[in-house]
């Protein structure tokens, strides 16, 4: 097994993203040959015990390492974010038709949209529901530091009277580099707090600090960004709003497809039909790895690391670097995003940042361009990312100015 | 990498199934360093320029295998066969939608069921519209030898002038080891097969024997069985076929979750959000390594030697073995599926059927007990499996009867 070249490459992609190289020399094994039986993991049968005891050891690391209690599931799903972006709207709708006995007609759904993200999570429920409500849109805030980012308490939120059956918001937009403070969205009235369902979709800095489970009807994450290969969705949902959508079957929402439904999933430990066993098996040895490594708390106090090098880097040098998020306590930690100004104009330059991407590269430091719907520099420090990587970052930022 | 274990065991699983060693090995690599530039496989972004070749070698390679015309788009989706019970009925009602202009009101779908796969897909299209009509129900058929298969011309059909949304049937079952003589479904009357769109779930025979493409509106198979790991779905459909849903909705069928659109993955070549990596690339490895090994036509000479081997041994033995499926042209080539009588009643016997399963597993052949729904021995050999396999089990069975 050759790993030359990847101990000199450098890669700060946002997704699919890297993974440690000792999870996947031991994934290299386990394709080949599972626990010694002579049969890979992807060979087994999903219904063997062999392939239970992977699945359940993964559940029981991740419940672990965000301290999920028992009234919570865990499913391991498919179809990325953009497949919960419909399945966790149509199964909070099943939940709430079901609490109410179908009385009081089609409740509003909340969205707070703070970015590219939840604005399509947005965009999915008013194709498949109405009312939807954005209740707050960030994205004028982000970038622009004379407009504060409101606190939840002023936010255009449905009356609890209404019943509203969920409240959806991104906790790190990836692509705008917008992350919440931790456990902002607990700032909302209490009484809202407490009888609405909260649903966060986390799949870009879950396991990079500690989240509140409780306080959450659903968190879910698309695997590939800080847990491990593209191809599984985990949906952590409290277990009493999981329930079966044909026995409350209302006109006013779309039935749910089996595949999308929660409690078939739960039900049968994830096993309804064949699951992507290849992303859970990494996922699970990205879990083992990180409870080893003394969990979420020291991933945090990594990330934190990282991050600060490369944002005190852009805050020595304003007339070179512009981050693109204008309030510091909600740049994210995880995906690090800004500008490149000319040196004359002190406007965003992309032929500079062409330059800066062309250094990189030269170094071996791959994928930082941003999103190309925004444009700009990206630097992805997930949870497998190592401080070494956030310095030769800088030192090229360095490099970068000087030249 | 220690491949001692594997070279000794036989894994005759029905899915996730065994894979041949030199991809996994390949494979192996490639999650660590996919060629020679410092990242794993599926640490690659899934807009870059390696991954797009990636999947588009695949996509021509099946192309290739399967002689797929341009007309045809293959989509690599995810959430298995079982998402595709509800992804291509309700496709294909958008699709009567738009070539009606919305006129004429609910068509009826046509369901032929012939095990509990084709059963599973009626179930699914029952929960999500109706009218969904069971032309035939081939349950009973299977294992009587005195109910001949009813040809397709005797099938309770939608009349044409009915305008039927389409026509589903599964060509190999899994479980109940039926599988469709080739082309059979092609017997239809013309006019219906002309005008009625027809959908073939093929996921546990894609590539064993030629499909004609041509006559289908869409064929779907999950990987597993006979491509590659758990985690990807194809899905080969009519590109004029495939339509904007938003467009045409009309109230009597369900809004369709976006990541179940057709038209999605095929503006934006599966790339709508991010595709599962590694269950495409080894796919991919896989359809790469049977066009050099001669194609389909070799694939079916193959399996044909693999299957008549255990088939043979079965009619010899009559007094030990009875085939679940009492037509022998209907015999699956690839989920051999038998019971094992009672030396004195000469009725199928769990306690003799454990025993077998004993014995293979002692020679390591393993993963040869029939599915818990129906019980029985299943004997599954895919593409992946060669002949020495099955010859170990023809010895296995020769043993067995001796003793």
């Amino acid at each position: 097994m050759n790993t030359d070249a990847r101990a000199q490459t450098v890669n700060l992609g946002a997704g699919p993203s890297m993974l440690p190289t000792d999870v996947l020399m031991e994934a290299a094994q386990g394709i080949i040959d599972y626990g010694g039986a002579g049969i890979g993991v992807t060979e087994l049968s999903h219904r063997s015990s062999t392939f239970k005891n992977l699945i359940m050891q993964a559940e029981n690391d991740l419940r672990t390492l965000l301290d999920i209690p028992s009234e919570y599931a865990i499913l391991f799903l498919q179809g990325g974010g953009t497949e919960q972006f419909s399945a966790t709207l149509l199964n909070m709708l099943a939940a709430h038709a079901s609490k109410h006995n179908g009385q009081g007609g089609a409740p509003p759904v909340d969205y707070v949209v703070s970015g590219s993200w939840s604005g399509k999570a947005y965009k999915e429920a008013r194709r498949l529901y109405e009312p939807v409500r954005q209740v707050v849109d960030l994205r004028k805030n982000i970038g622009d530091a004379t407009q504060p980012i409101p606190a939840p308490s002023t936010w255009n939120l449905s009356s609890v009277d209404e019943n509203p059956a969920m409240l959806y918001y991104c906790d790190n937009e990836t692509i705008d580099g917008f992350e919440f403070t931790q456990d902002f969205i607990q700032q909302l009235p209490e009484e809202y707090r407490q009888r609405v369902p909260i649903v966060a979709d986390c799949s870009s800095n879950i396991l990079s600090r500690p989240v509140d489970i409780r306080s959450h009807a659903v968190v879910f994450f698309g695997a590939q960004k800080n847990v491990g290969p593209s191809g599984v969705t985990i949906v952590i949902v409290r277990r009493d709003l999981v329930v079966d959508p044909d026995a409350v079957q209302q006109s006013y929402y779309p039935r749910i497809p089996t595949t999308m439904v929660y409690k078939n999933a739960m039900d049968n430990g994830s096993l309804y039909n064949t699951p992507p066993i290849f992303p859970i098996y990494v996922s699970g040895l990205g879990f083992r790895k990180l409870v080893e490594e003394g969990g979420v708390a020291r991933a945090q106090e990594r990330a934190h690391a990282r991050a600060k090098l490369v944002y005190d880097k852009l805050e020595q040098h304003p007339d070179v670097f512009k981050p693109t998020v204008a309030h510091a306590d909600f740049r994210s930690q995880m995906n690090l995003t800004f500008r490149i100004l000319d040196a004359n104009t002190r406007e965003p330059s992309e032929s500079e940042e062409a330059r800066f991407v062309k250094l990189c590269e030269e170094n071996k430091v791959v994928q930082v361009k941003g999103h190309r719907s925004v444009g700009g520099i990206r630097i992805s420090l997930y949870n497998a990312s190592t401080l070494e990587m956030a310095q030769k970052v800088v030192s090229l930022m360095d490099q970068f100015i000087k030249e």
